[in-house]
Protein backbone atom coordinates (compact mmCIF):
# COMPACT_ATOMS: atom_id res chain seq x y z
CA UNK A 1 0.00 0.00 0.00
CA UNK A 2 1.01 3.50 -1.01
CA UNK A 3 1.63 6.03 2.15
CA UNK A 4 -1.88 8.20 1.83
CA UNK A 5 -1.88 11.73 2.58
CA UNK A 6 -5.17 13.39 3.45
CA UNK A 7 -5.50 16.76 4.13
CA UNK A 8 -8.56 19.03 5.59
CA UNK A 9 -7.73 22.54 4.11
CA UNK A 10 -9.40 25.82 2.64
CA UNK A 11 -7.12 25.77 0.14
CA UNK A 12 -6.81 22.39 -1.45
CA UNK A 13 -5.35 23.65 -4.58
CA UNK A 14 -2.24 24.56 -2.72
CA UNK A 15 -1.40 20.29 -2.94
CA UNK A 16 0.54 18.77 -3.55
CA UNK A 17 2.26 21.98 -4.51
CA UNK A 18 6.09 21.54 -4.72
CA UNK A 19 5.50 18.47 -4.07
CA UNK A 20 4.28 17.72 -7.51
CA UNK A 21 7.82 18.66 -8.20
CA UNK A 22 11.79 17.23 -7.86
CA UNK A 23 11.58 13.42 -5.96
CA UNK A 24 8.62 13.80 -4.32
CA UNK A 25 6.98 14.38 -7.94
CA UNK A 26 8.33 11.70 -9.09
CA UNK A 27 7.50 9.10 -6.52
CA UNK A 28 3.57 10.76 -6.49
CA UNK A 29 3.86 9.70 -10.25
CA UNK A 30 5.43 6.14 -9.29
CA UNK A 31 2.29 5.73 -7.19
CA UNK A 32 4.44 5.26 -4.10
CA UNK A 33 2.47 8.20 -2.18
CA UNK A 34 -1.26 9.33 -2.46
CA UNK A 35 -2.46 12.82 -2.15
CA UNK A 36 -6.25 13.44 -1.53
CA UNK A 37 -7.55 16.89 -0.46
CA UNK A 38 -10.94 17.56 1.58
CA UNK A 39 -12.61 20.93 1.11
CA UNK A 40 -13.31 21.59 5.13
CA UNK A 41 -15.90 24.11 3.46
CA UNK A 42 -18.41 21.08 2.23
CA UNK A 43 -18.98 20.54 5.59
CA UNK A 44 -20.58 23.63 6.60
CA UNK A 45 -24.00 23.12 7.19
CA UNK A 46 -25.66 26.40 6.56
CA UNK A 47 -26.48 28.22 3.19
CA UNK A 48 -23.34 30.46 3.37
CA UNK A 49 -21.16 27.58 4.34
CA UNK A 50 -19.70 29.18 6.95
CA UNK A 51 -16.47 27.67 8.24
CA UNK A 52 -15.55 30.43 10.60
CA UNK A 53 -17.23 33.00 13.25
CA UNK A 54 -15.79 35.67 15.43
CA UNK A 55 -13.50 34.67 18.61
CA UNK A 56 -16.22 33.84 22.29
CA UNK A 57 -15.03 36.75 24.40
CA UNK A 58 -13.94 38.95 21.65
CA UNK A 59 -10.36 39.80 20.01
CA UNK A 60 -9.42 39.97 16.32
CA UNK A 61 -9.73 37.52 13.60
CA UNK A 62 -11.73 34.37 13.08
CA UNK A 63 -12.12 30.94 14.64
CA UNK A 64 -12.58 27.82 12.85
CA UNK A 65 -15.94 26.21 13.71
CA UNK A 66 -15.89 22.85 15.59
CA UNK A 67 -18.75 21.48 14.18
CA UNK A 68 -17.66 21.92 10.58
CA UNK A 69 -13.88 20.54 11.44
CA UNK A 70 -15.59 17.47 13.04
CA UNK A 71 -17.72 16.77 9.91
CA UNK A 72 -14.57 16.99 8.03
CA UNK A 73 -12.60 14.67 10.04
CA UNK A 74 -14.98 12.20 10.40
CA UNK A 75 -15.77 12.34 7.11
CA UNK A 76 -11.90 10.89 6.56
CA UNK A 77 -10.67 9.32 9.77
CA UNK A 78 -9.11 5.71 9.54
CA UNK A 79 -6.22 4.40 11.80
CA UNK A 80 -3.42 7.16 10.31
CA UNK A 81 -2.38 9.54 12.81
CA UNK A 82 -3.89 12.72 12.42
CA UNK A 83 -2.09 16.34 12.45
CA UNK A 84 -3.60 19.58 13.20
CA UNK A 85 -0.92 21.90 12.50
CA UNK A 86 -1.28 24.99 15.08
CA UNK A 87 1.62 26.91 16.69
CA UNK A 88 0.00 25.87 20.35
CA UNK A 89 0.99 22.54 19.33
CA UNK A 90 3.95 19.74 20.31
CA UNK A 91 7.35 21.00 18.12
CA UNK A 92 7.56 18.02 15.30
CA UNK A 93 10.51 16.25 15.75
CA UNK A 94 12.16 14.15 13.21
CA UNK A 95 11.53 11.06 15.46
CA UNK A 96 8.01 11.73 14.68
CA UNK A 97 8.35 12.42 11.06
CA UNK A 98 10.00 8.41 11.35
CA UNK A 99 7.09 6.95 12.97
CA UNK A 100 4.86 8.35 10.93
CA UNK A 101 6.67 7.61 7.47
CA UNK A 102 7.07 4.04 8.47
CA UNK A 103 2.85 3.79 8.93
CA UNK A 104 0.41 3.36 6.12
CA UNK A 105 0.05 7.26 6.08
CA UNK A 106 -1.32 10.97 7.59
CA UNK A 107 -4.05 13.00 7.70
CA UNK A 108 -2.87 16.34 8.45
CA UNK A 109 -5.87 19.52 9.21
CA UNK A 110 -4.74 22.75 8.09
CA UNK A 111 -6.34 25.97 10.11
CA UNK A 112 -6.54 30.00 9.05
CA UNK A 113 -7.19 32.42 10.45
CA UNK A 114 -7.36 32.77 14.67
CA UNK A 115 -7.30 28.80 15.28
CA UNK A 116 -9.23 25.82 15.84
CA UNK A 117 -12.32 26.12 18.16
CA UNK A 118 -10.90 24.49 21.06
CA UNK A 119 -13.86 22.06 21.86
CA UNK A 120 -12.21 20.22 18.38
CA UNK A 121 -9.32 18.62 19.95
CA UNK A 122 -11.51 18.13 23.07
CA UNK A 123 -14.01 16.16 21.49
CA UNK A 124 -11.28 14.73 18.74
CA UNK A 125 -8.32 13.90 21.45
CA UNK A 126 -7.17 11.55 18.71
CA UNK A 127 -5.88 14.75 17.06
CA UNK A 128 -2.48 15.59 17.66
CA UNK A 129 -1.34 19.19 17.89
CA UNK A 130 1.44 20.13 15.78
CA UNK A 131 3.72 23.06 15.36
CA UNK A 132 6.36 22.74 12.49
CA UNK A 133 7.87 25.67 14.68
CA UNK A 134 8.20 29.11 16.54
CA UNK A 135 6.73 30.93 14.12
CA UNK A 136 3.43 31.14 13.11
CA UNK A 137 1.78 31.11 9.20
CA UNK A 138 -0.91 32.58 7.44
CA UNK A 139 -2.51 29.11 7.95
CA UNK A 140 -1.85 25.49 8.34
CA UNK A 141 -0.57 24.52 4.61
CA UNK A 142 3.00 25.74 3.88
CA UNK A 143 4.14 23.78 7.53
CA UNK A 144 1.41 20.19 6.12
CA UNK A 145 4.03 20.41 2.68
CA UNK A 146 6.90 20.63 5.19
CA UNK A 147 5.76 17.70 6.93
CA UNK A 148 5.25 15.82 3.41
CA UNK A 149 7.82 16.64 2.41
CA UNK A 150 9.73 15.28 4.98
CA UNK A 151 8.27 12.35 5.17
CA UNK A 152 8.07 11.08 1.54
CA UNK A 153 11.46 11.29 1.31
CA UNK A 154 12.15 8.49 3.69
CA UNK A 155 9.63 6.52 1.85
CA UNK A 156 11.56 3.66 0.35
CA UNK A 157 12.58 3.97 -2.85
CA UNK A 158 11.99 7.95 -3.00
CA UNK A 159 15.79 9.02 -2.17
CA UNK A 160 18.60 7.21 -4.21
CA UNK A 161 20.74 6.12 -1.56
CA UNK A 162 18.79 4.89 1.39
CA UNK A 163 21.80 5.50 3.50
CA UNK A 164 21.66 9.14 2.69
CA UNK A 165 19.00 8.96 5.48
CA UNK A 166 20.92 7.93 8.32
CA UNK A 167 24.16 10.61 8.97
CA UNK A 168 22.32 13.36 8.64
CA UNK A 169 20.99 15.94 10.81
CA UNK A 170 19.20 15.09 14.09
CA UNK A 171 19.11 11.27 13.40
CA UNK A 172 21.89 11.10 16.24
CA UNK A 173 20.69 13.61 18.57
CA UNK A 174 23.30 16.61 16.54
CA UNK A 175 23.47 18.20 13.58
CA UNK A 176 25.21 16.66 10.49
CA UNK A 177 28.87 17.38 10.01
CA UNK A 178 29.86 20.06 7.10
CA UNK A 179 30.60 18.84 3.64
CA UNK A 180 32.58 19.49 0.84
CA UNK A 181 33.07 18.58 -2.92
CA UNK A 182 35.25 19.61 -5.94
CA UNK A 183 37.06 21.75 -6.59
CA UNK A 184 39.67 20.92 -4.38
CA UNK A 185 40.61 24.87 -4.32
CA UNK A 186 38.35 27.85 -4.94
CA UNK A 187 38.75 31.44 -3.85
CA UNK A 188 42.26 30.56 -2.17
CA UNK A 189 40.22 28.23 0.64
CA UNK A 190 41.04 24.49 -0.05
CA UNK A 191 39.06 21.34 1.32
CA UNK A 192 40.24 20.08 4.71
CA UNK A 193 43.10 17.95 4.14
CA UNK A 194 41.74 14.65 6.40
CA UNK A 195 39.06 14.35 3.89
CA UNK A 196 41.21 13.51 0.44
CA UNK A 197 43.45 11.44 3.08
CA UNK A 198 41.75 8.42 2.48
CA UNK A 199 42.05 7.17 5.75
CA UNK A 200 38.50 6.24 6.94
CA UNK A 201 39.41 6.49 10.48
CA UNK A 202 40.55 9.78 10.63
CA UNK A 203 37.75 10.66 8.77
CA UNK A 204 34.79 9.61 11.00
CA UNK A 205 36.95 11.10 13.91
CA UNK A 206 36.87 14.46 12.08
CA UNK A 207 33.80 14.24 11.38
CA UNK A 208 32.08 13.35 14.58
CA UNK A 209 34.26 15.89 16.33
CA UNK A 210 33.29 18.95 13.65
CA UNK A 211 29.48 17.03 14.33
CA UNK A 212 29.76 17.57 18.08
CA UNK A 213 31.71 20.96 17.98
CA UNK A 214 29.06 22.83 15.33
CA UNK A 215 26.21 21.41 17.72
CA UNK A 216 27.82 22.79 20.92
CA UNK A 217 28.17 26.17 19.15
CA UNK A 218 25.15 26.68 16.96
CA UNK A 219 22.50 24.32 18.93
CA UNK A 220 23.42 24.04 22.79
CA UNK A 221 19.50 23.76 23.04
CA UNK A 222 19.96 20.31 20.82
CA UNK A 223 23.53 19.78 22.48
CA UNK A 224 22.41 19.34 26.06
CA UNK A 225 19.83 17.38 25.51
CA UNK A 226 22.03 14.86 23.56
CA UNK A 227 23.84 14.81 26.96
CA UNK A 228 26.76 17.32 26.01
CA UNK A 229 26.74 18.21 30.12
CA UNK A 230 27.15 14.53 30.80
CA UNK A 231 30.40 13.86 27.94
CA UNK A 232 32.42 17.17 29.27
CA UNK A 233 32.07 19.95 31.61
CA UNK A 234 28.91 19.99 33.12
CA UNK A 235 29.00 24.21 34.04
CA UNK A 236 29.99 24.50 30.71
CA UNK A 237 27.52 23.20 29.12
CA UNK A 238 24.94 24.96 31.31
CA UNK A 239 26.91 28.26 30.40
CA UNK A 240 26.69 28.09 26.80
CA UNK A 241 22.90 27.15 27.21
CA UNK A 242 21.55 30.33 29.13
CA UNK A 243 23.27 31.92 25.94
CA UNK A 244 20.76 30.63 23.68
CA UNK B 1 8.69 49.40 -2.26
CA UNK B 2 7.01 46.14 -1.79
CA UNK B 3 8.70 43.06 0.23
CA UNK B 4 10.99 41.29 -2.52
CA UNK B 5 11.70 37.88 -2.28
CA UNK B 6 14.18 36.09 -4.50
CA UNK B 7 14.90 31.92 -4.19
CA UNK B 8 18.00 30.74 -5.67
CA UNK B 9 16.67 27.17 -6.34
CA UNK B 10 16.98 24.39 -8.82
CA UNK B 11 13.27 24.08 -8.52
CA UNK B 12 12.12 27.68 -9.85
CA UNK B 13 8.66 26.21 -10.97
CA UNK B 14 7.91 25.21 -6.79
CA UNK B 15 7.24 29.05 -6.32
CA UNK B 16 4.84 31.11 -5.46
CA UNK B 17 3.31 27.86 -5.25
CA UNK B 18 1.15 28.02 -2.21
CA UNK B 19 1.93 31.52 -2.01
CA UNK B 20 -0.09 32.08 -5.47
CA UNK B 21 -3.10 31.90 -3.35
CA UNK B 22 -5.21 32.85 0.10
CA UNK B 23 -3.92 35.97 1.56
CA UNK B 24 -0.49 35.88 0.06
CA UNK B 25 -1.42 35.51 -3.40
CA UNK B 26 -3.63 38.32 -3.20
CA UNK B 27 -1.12 40.14 -1.91
CA UNK B 28 1.30 39.15 -4.54
CA UNK B 29 -1.46 40.39 -7.25
CA UNK B 30 -1.68 43.68 -5.52
CA UNK B 31 2.12 44.11 -5.91
CA UNK B 32 2.54 44.38 -2.04
CA UNK B 33 5.38 41.59 -2.32
CA UNK B 34 7.09 40.47 -5.50
CA UNK B 35 8.65 36.90 -6.08
CA UNK B 36 11.44 36.31 -8.70
CA UNK B 37 13.55 33.07 -9.06
CA UNK B 38 17.03 32.05 -9.94
CA UNK B 39 18.16 28.88 -11.43
CA UNK B 40 20.82 27.86 -9.56
CA UNK B 41 22.31 25.59 -12.78
CA UNK B 42 22.55 28.63 -14.94
CA UNK B 43 25.75 29.58 -12.90
CA UNK B 44 27.17 25.79 -13.55
CA UNK B 45 30.68 26.93 -15.68
CA UNK B 46 30.69 23.24 -17.56
CA UNK B 47 28.85 22.11 -20.75
CA UNK B 48 27.07 20.10 -18.82
CA UNK B 49 25.71 22.46 -16.23
CA UNK B 50 27.10 20.22 -12.96
CA UNK B 51 25.77 21.99 -9.77
CA UNK B 52 26.95 18.99 -7.32
CA UNK B 53 29.48 16.34 -7.21
CA UNK B 54 30.25 13.40 -4.87
CA UNK B 55 31.30 14.23 -0.92
CA UNK B 56 35.15 14.82 -0.20
CA UNK B 57 36.00 12.16 1.84
CA UNK B 58 32.93 9.62 0.84
CA UNK B 59 29.67 8.91 1.70
CA UNK B 60 26.10 8.69 0.33
CA UNK B 61 24.44 11.97 -1.49
CA UNK B 62 25.86 14.70 -3.55
CA UNK B 63 26.96 17.99 -2.40
CA UNK B 64 26.04 21.55 -3.86
CA UNK B 65 29.24 22.91 -5.45
CA UNK B 66 30.39 26.50 -3.85
CA UNK B 67 31.69 27.60 -7.09
CA UNK B 68 27.76 27.55 -8.45
CA UNK B 69 26.66 28.86 -5.71
CA UNK B 70 29.08 31.65 -5.14
CA UNK B 71 28.56 32.64 -8.46
CA UNK B 72 24.37 32.64 -8.40
CA UNK B 73 24.66 34.38 -5.15
CA UNK B 74 26.73 36.88 -6.42
CA UNK B 75 24.68 37.74 -9.18
CA UNK B 76 21.39 38.84 -6.70
CA UNK B 77 23.50 40.21 -3.48
CA UNK B 78 22.48 43.39 -2.47
CA UNK B 79 21.33 44.75 1.04
CA UNK B 80 18.49 42.36 1.55
CA UNK B 81 19.41 39.41 4.25
CA UNK B 82 20.06 35.94 3.06
CA UNK B 83 19.17 32.96 4.20
CA UNK B 84 20.31 29.63 3.72
CA UNK B 85 17.86 27.24 4.55
CA UNK B 86 19.57 23.80 5.98
CA UNK B 87 19.42 21.61 9.25
CA UNK B 88 23.09 22.55 10.37
CA UNK B 89 21.65 26.05 10.53
CA UNK B 90 20.26 28.49 13.44
CA UNK B 91 16.40 27.43 14.25
CA UNK B 92 14.40 30.26 12.31
CA UNK B 93 12.33 32.21 15.17
CA UNK B 94 8.98 34.57 15.06
CA UNK B 95 11.61 37.96 16.40
CA UNK B 96 13.66 37.13 13.00
CA UNK B 97 10.33 36.48 10.76
CA UNK B 98 9.23 39.79 12.22
CA UNK B 99 12.94 41.81 11.35
CA UNK B 100 12.81 40.32 8.02
CA UNK B 101 9.24 41.22 7.23
CA UNK B 102 10.37 44.87 8.53
CA UNK B 103 13.10 45.52 5.66
CA UNK B 104 13.39 45.31 1.74
CA UNK B 105 12.82 41.71 1.12
CA UNK B 106 15.01 38.63 1.51
CA UNK B 107 17.39 36.31 -0.76
CA UNK B 108 16.70 32.35 0.27
CA UNK B 109 18.92 30.37 -1.07
CA UNK B 110 17.56 26.27 -1.27
CA UNK B 111 19.88 23.37 -1.08
CA UNK B 112 19.08 20.22 -1.80
CA UNK B 113 20.79 16.70 -1.76
CA UNK B 114 23.36 15.74 1.12
CA UNK B 115 24.02 20.04 1.55
CA UNK B 116 26.39 22.47 0.65
CA UNK B 117 30.11 22.81 -0.02
CA UNK B 118 31.00 24.47 3.62
CA UNK B 119 33.21 26.73 1.67
CA UNK B 120 30.50 28.82 0.73
CA UNK B 121 29.60 29.85 3.96
CA UNK B 122 32.96 30.55 4.69
CA UNK B 123 33.42 32.83 1.76
CA UNK B 124 29.73 34.28 1.74
CA UNK B 125 29.28 35.20 5.77
CA UNK B 126 26.81 37.67 5.36
CA UNK B 127 24.93 33.82 4.46
CA UNK B 128 22.61 32.94 7.50
CA UNK B 129 22.16 29.72 8.05
CA UNK B 130 18.75 29.34 8.67
CA UNK B 131 17.37 25.66 9.94
CA UNK B 132 13.06 25.63 9.99
CA UNK B 133 12.51 23.24 13.15
CA UNK B 134 14.71 19.62 13.82
CA UNK B 135 13.08 18.02 11.01
CA UNK B 136 14.99 16.75 7.74
CA UNK B 137 13.38 18.07 4.23
CA UNK B 138 14.26 17.23 0.86
CA UNK B 139 15.47 20.27 0.06
CA UNK B 140 14.88 23.98 1.34
CA UNK B 141 12.15 24.84 -0.60
CA UNK B 142 9.31 23.77 1.28
CA UNK B 143 11.65 25.64 4.48
CA UNK B 144 11.75 28.60 2.15
CA UNK B 145 7.92 28.57 1.38
CA UNK B 146 7.00 28.61 4.97
CA UNK B 147 9.57 31.38 5.64
CA UNK B 148 7.85 33.60 3.03
CA UNK B 149 4.49 32.69 3.88
CA UNK B 150 5.55 33.60 7.93
CA UNK B 151 6.99 37.40 6.45
CA UNK B 152 4.29 37.80 4.38
CA UNK B 153 1.42 37.91 6.83
CA UNK B 154 3.05 40.51 8.76
CA UNK B 155 3.28 42.50 5.92
CA UNK B 156 1.07 46.11 6.19
CA UNK B 157 -2.01 45.32 4.40
CA UNK B 158 -2.01 42.23 3.69
CA UNK B 159 -4.27 40.18 6.68
CA UNK B 160 -7.37 41.97 7.45
CA UNK B 161 -7.04 43.26 10.90
CA UNK B 162 -3.57 44.49 12.06
CA UNK B 163 -3.97 43.69 15.29
CA UNK B 164 -4.12 40.05 14.79
CA UNK B 165 -0.40 39.77 15.06
CA UNK B 166 -0.07 41.25 18.38
CA UNK B 167 -1.87 38.25 20.59
CA UNK B 168 -0.69 35.24 18.79
CA UNK B 169 1.69 32.48 20.10
CA UNK B 170 5.28 33.86 20.41
CA UNK B 171 4.74 36.97 20.24
CA UNK B 172 5.29 37.33 23.57
CA UNK B 173 7.02 34.37 24.51
CA UNK B 174 3.74 32.18 25.33
CA UNK B 175 1.51 29.96 23.28
CA UNK B 176 -1.66 31.44 22.49
CA UNK B 177 -4.83 31.20 24.43
CA UNK B 178 -7.30 28.76 23.33
CA UNK B 179 -10.00 30.05 20.92
CA UNK B 180 -13.63 29.01 21.04
CA UNK B 181 -16.81 30.04 18.75
CA UNK B 182 -19.91 29.74 18.22
CA UNK B 183 -21.98 27.59 18.17
CA UNK B 184 -22.19 27.82 22.35
CA UNK B 185 -23.06 24.63 22.79
CA UNK B 186 -21.57 21.24 20.46
CA UNK B 187 -21.43 17.83 21.04
CA UNK B 188 -22.45 18.83 24.73
CA UNK B 189 -19.32 21.03 25.53
CA UNK B 190 -19.85 24.77 25.77
CA UNK B 191 -18.29 27.76 25.24
CA UNK B 192 -16.23 28.53 28.68
CA UNK B 193 -18.52 30.63 31.03
CA UNK B 194 -16.34 33.42 31.67
CA UNK B 195 -15.64 34.29 27.52
CA UNK B 196 -19.43 34.96 27.61
CA UNK B 197 -19.54 37.35 30.69
CA UNK B 198 -18.49 40.10 28.73
CA UNK B 199 -16.21 40.88 31.41
CA UNK B 200 -13.49 41.84 29.87
CA UNK B 201 -11.09 41.52 32.49
CA UNK B 202 -12.10 38.13 33.46
CA UNK B 203 -11.62 37.30 29.97
CA UNK B 204 -8.27 38.93 29.55
CA UNK B 205 -6.89 37.33 33.29
CA UNK B 206 -8.73 33.71 32.16
CA UNK B 207 -6.80 33.98 28.88
CA UNK B 208 -4.04 35.11 30.27
CA UNK B 209 -3.79 32.27 33.15
CA UNK B 210 -4.63 29.42 30.05
CA UNK B 211 -2.27 31.09 27.78
CA UNK B 212 0.60 30.25 30.73
CA UNK B 213 -0.76 27.06 31.83
CA UNK B 214 -0.80 26.12 28.39
CA UNK B 215 2.85 27.16 27.71
CA UNK B 216 4.31 25.21 30.61
CA UNK B 217 2.03 21.85 30.17
CA UNK B 218 3.21 21.72 26.08
CA UNK B 219 6.10 23.45 25.63
CA UNK B 220 8.54 23.47 28.89
CA UNK B 221 11.01 24.47 26.90
CA UNK B 222 9.57 27.93 26.28
CA UNK B 223 8.28 28.20 29.17
CA UNK B 224 11.99 27.85 30.60
CA UNK B 225 12.88 30.89 28.19
CA UNK B 226 9.90 32.62 29.08
CA UNK B 227 10.98 32.69 32.72
CA UNK B 228 8.36 30.71 33.97
CA UNK B 229 11.28 29.46 36.68
CA UNK B 230 11.60 32.72 38.01
CA UNK B 231 7.64 33.13 38.52
CA UNK B 232 6.64 29.75 40.18
CA UNK B 233 8.55 27.34 41.97
CA UNK B 234 12.48 27.25 40.16
CA UNK B 235 12.40 23.20 40.91
CA UNK B 236 9.33 22.53 39.62
CA UNK B 237 9.77 24.11 36.30
CA UNK B 238 13.40 22.42 35.95
CA UNK B 239 11.36 19.11 36.72
CA UNK B 240 9.33 19.59 33.67
CA UNK B 241 11.43 20.62 31.06
CA UNK B 242 13.85 17.32 32.23
CA UNK B 243 11.00 15.33 30.60
CA UNK B 244 10.69 17.05 27.05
Amino acid sequence: MPFAATILTLYPEMFPGPLGASLAGRALERGEWSCETVQIRDFASDRHRTVDDTPAGGGAGMVLKADVLGAALDSVADARPILAMTPRGQTITQRRIREIAAGPGVTIICGRFEGFDERFFEARPQVEQISLGDIVLSGGEPAALAILDACIRLLPGVMGAPESGTEESFENGLLEYPQFTRPVEWEGRTIPEVLRSGDHARIAAWRKQRSEDDTRLRRPDLWERHGGARDRSASGARHETKDD
